[in-house]
């Protein structure tokens, strides 16, 4: 019964050729962004504690789940996303070590305990909350891409809470937030370690950027190998391909 | 008289089919920090003033002037470069659009005014100047890369103070300082614009940042395209050489 498909839901295959993840076009999909930042987040391989905000349908979490055997707790505030989040848990075996919460990260500090992880990942909402008739139609939609019950702030400062000293915080985001993103972190204490920037195509400008920033870290950036998404013909280029399907 | 040669000096060509530098091996020789900068800062093209500081032996002021009508004043602190500089603008008979000066950029705010220029570029040192014992054992050298006579801090807020509202100010350094720079410009009121990084090879990290900002800007930062300098056979890549050579 808890794997039973809602009417506009599908089972999809996840990138990885053991893991399947139901989603639904017209609620939620995982995207692009989500792999690559499960790809880019370091985790601990055999043990430790992994925590993943803004969940969503889960990609993020199943996805870390074959790179570290680390428990891993994903909290996501959305009841549908979350109800498919949890049983595609189900559906790829994974009850043991992933565990899908229903909740506002901004609560999570207090019920998680401050300091508890060794790592944390984030795909958070893209697009500040400004004027309600920017917002996507959807409701689904709109909560996931808006900073409607989180705000940029907001995540990175439960970040820090939630992970240890020398624990780890891997986001997502836009370029266009990067001098907010940057800012907070080091407000917060999260010195940046790791910055990936990823392009649609060549000589475009970036479209998505990857953090990461380790808990009263020293200062020492390093800017990781720019990706490049589709080739000239529109398709995935082989840089791509490999961060998707091999050599991991 | 002005254009004698040292004893250790010699003529080189400087990118553009135009252009000639004095330079010496020994003390002082542009590098591609310097060309790409003079490409990548934006310049008034048709009147306006344009300051470089940290001039060395003038390639930016140089390049520039193959951009811009407008006047261009250098600012190097050596009395050694900037005397290869002097006879370089003489050399290529640009004395009417370029003015090179012997001075310390710490002074520069008072000397030309606040607020006087539309547009600035900088090469500065890029290591920080702890251990004597780290400095290039050339003296020349060691104040050209090492934070010797000015600061980090120092070369943000001097620009600031000489650009007017809404100039443009842009910089080349190394990745690990992005951090520093970009800590600096937001107390400096210099909003970052455009971001771009430079990948020595194909799979490589970063080993140099381009990056503009404009004075009291508003937030919205642009990442341009990668530039990858050398491909596999250790040659120029495509992208480098139409940077250096044309379409500009």
């Amino acid at each position: 019964m808890e794997n039973q498909l809602l009417p506009d839901e599908r089972i999809d295959f996840l990138v990885h050729p053991e893991l399947k993840i139901i989603q639904s076009p017209s609620v939620f999909s995982f995207s692009l962004d989500a792999v690559l930042l499960s790809r880019f987040a370091w985790v601990p391989i055999q043990k430790g504690k992994i925590i993943d905000l803004c969940s969503g349908n889960g990609a993020v979490a199943l996805l870390l789940s074959k790179r570290s055997k680390a428990h891993i707790t994903g909290v996501e505030i959305q009841e549908r996303l979350h109800s498919m989040a949890k049983r595609s848990v189900v559906l790829n075996d994974l009850s043991q070590q992933i565990q899908m919460d229903l909740s506002d990260i901004k609560d999570a500090p207090a019920h998680y305990g401050y300091g508890t992880f060794d790592a944390l990942t984030c795909n958070p909402p893209y697009f500040a909350s400004v004027h309600d008739e920017d917002h996507n139609q959807n409701e689904h939609l709109a909560i996931a891409r808006h900073e409607i019950h989180c705000s940029l702030e907001d995540v990175i400062r439960v970040s820090s809470q939630l992970v240890k000293q020398g624990g780890k915080v891997a986001m997502v985001h836009r370029p266009n937030r990067l001098m907010e993103i940057l800012a907070f972190m080091r407000q917060y204490k999260l010195e940046p370690k790791k910055l990936q920037l990823i392009y649609p195509k060549s000589g475009s400008e970036a479209n998505m950027l990857l953090i990461e920033g380790m808990k009263h870290g020293k200062p020492d950036l390093h800017i990781l190998p720019p990706l490049t998404v589709y080739d000239d013909k529109g398709e995935y280029t082989a840089a791509l391909k490999r961060m998707f399907y091999g050599e991991q």
